[in-house]
């Protein structure tokens, strides 16, 4: 493990991910990578009384799947690492509170995914967890009514604003040899592009992400081609386009390799406004989709770059603009990982 | 750096602190550890427009000073973890926009402090920073406003209500040799006790507490007598009685070498019902005062454990009881370190 460039974790000894699992809402579970998922829910309630209990629920269920797969108990694990999006990552910690595992928490808004990842794999490769579980959720009835308005409220949304998804990711790291291999990491700096409207998520957190691509390359030496697949964590339609222009910017043309999990997760025909959003939005997506795809071939390398916006009521009441921040994994199919320079 | 026991990091090969610094607010200047801290204010303010940008002026400081002391300009430090009180730890988030530094955000409650020095340390011993700066805050009136009610209201509390600390405290941590060593670190498991009360957060939090103290004895084999001072973050006039009664329950006469910083904070006179609390507590006792008094020689060892309350409003309402968490850092004055065992 060394740090390459100003910004980038290198984990040359290997560090796999030995499971993953991803449990959705109906919504999610209709989409085109309903297939993907173990756990899918009929409601938005998954037979809680709350909206913030069935979050609780998905991390859960996300959580045992993954150890299930793993053939381990939780007594195994060395640590735990998760966040999401309520006030005080309270999912995480009382999900926590059922888990017999030294816990840290972090918060990173919708960078939560990657970021618990990234975290993971270091202290693996550190040598301070022989195991370490990263896990992150979100859940579209508590982010809206907490960030913006509660849903029977009705209120009129515009065309960029985004779809929390209902879902949640976690993936078990560790020193024994898995189906996929943590390669590398890029931790973000927080960027803030002036960006004030809680409605336009994807605008805000495009430059972090551009910046965070761009530092990558600029760390490691390589260039978009040496990706199968570059995927942003929920940038969605209006985003998307501006990473994508950002880059150009920079000599960096991502085109043939880009997509973004927000875009991925949803069919064109869902009303989801500009595309999917939230901590399990990128979560869901690679630990369902893209880390089965990997397995299959499909890919071969992929860099994961979850995106969040630093979105606070508070701050946006005091006329403050939204920071933002993201942060990539490389992960690759194990036994068949490409040179990667340097 | 290993891993000893289940839950105990060693930093068998150096990991220093080289700098640390103190910024508070008017009551904790007039408090007895007053001559001890770096930036003082004069009003709860601190010369801003609200207490929000208040909060993240006392961090900003902290912060600047810190780097000050070392020598350092941000530009040189690596990774930057930091995490506070307000709802998307928006403090944190605000200063990490203003550095150039890649930034993972913690939360822990107020067990912040040592939650981040010891990701700190495991970050820099593990080769991927060279110099890692760990911060953390709380402002009396944001928590206040945030968690229970708005302090113009002037709703009565009880005696066992705490008052949150206005302050932040700052640390670098690097490889090269400093003034304080940084020799292990025990990071703590969620515990609930079943408690609901949000005005008596240091009986919630004194069972993790406890937890995360034996777990450490047991994981090193170490014993009370092995520390110059144990002192714990935030339990108060109420937790600090408790922790006490179970760590004796359990064989740890504690008795001698025990405090806590939320009643090392104030004067028994100063209005603040049963002691200091927040973020800030123990980051400013041990920034400023702790470490001053290890480099003196009045201390060789401690093991300062924050105390995190995880309380969330939404979870309280939903009738939900408090979790709790505290994570522990053993700090030792360099050059003069006892043997540890094992």
């Amino acid at each position: 493990m060394k740090r390459v460039g100003k910004q980038t974790w290198v984990f040359d000894d290997g560090v796999y991910i030995q499971a993953a699992a991803a449990a959705v809402g109906p919504l999610e579970a209709d989409g085109p990578l309903g297939s993907y998922f173990d756990v899918c829910h009929r409601d938005l309630y998954c037979g809680e009384a709350t909206w913030e209990l069935a979050e609780r629920r998905l991390m859960r269920e996300a959580v045992d799947c993954c150890l299930q797969k793993a053939g381990v108990s939780a007594e195994e694990v060395d640590l735990f690492l998760a966040g999401d999006l309520l006030n005080q990552n309270a999912t995480s910690n009382y999900v926590a509170r059922e888990l017999p595992i030294p816990f840290l928490c972090l918060f990173g808004a919708c960078s939560t995914s990657m970021q618990t990842l990234a975290a993971a794999a270091a202290f693996v490769a550190g040598g301070l967890a022989d195991r370490a579980l990263a896990a992150t959720s979100s859940h579209n009835a508590t982010a809206e009514r907490q960030f913006r308005y509660p849903t029977e409220l009705g209120v009129q949304k515009p065309k960029t604003a985004t779809f929390t998804v209902t879902g949640a990711g976690a993936a078990l790291v560790g020193r024994a040899p898995g189906r996929w291999r943590v390669r590398a990491a890029t931790i973000g700096k927080v960027v803030d592009a002036g960006l004030k409207n809680p409605l336009d998520m994807g605008a805000a957190m495009a430059p972090a992400a551009a910046d965070t691509i761009e530092q990558h390359f600029r760390d490691l030496g390589v260039s978009p081609g040496d990706y199968d697949l570059i995927v942003t964590g929920d940038l969605s339609r209006v985003g998307s386009v501006i990473v994508r222009e950002l880059l150009a910017e920079s000599g960096y043309d991502v085109t043939d390799v880009y997509n973004d999990c927000g875009l991925m997760i949803y069919r064109p025909d869902q009303k989801v406004f500009a595309g999917g959003s939230g901590c399990a939005c990128s979560a869901v997506v690679t630990y369902g989709y893209l880390l089965q795809e990997l397995a299959r071939g499909t890919f071969r390398r992929l860099f994961v770059v979850a995106t969040g916006a630093l979105l606070s009521q508070t701050m946006v009441q005091q006329k403050q603009s939204i920071p933002a921040i993201a942060h990539g994994v490389v992960i690759e199919a194990a036994g068949q990982e490409p040179d990667l320079p340097p």
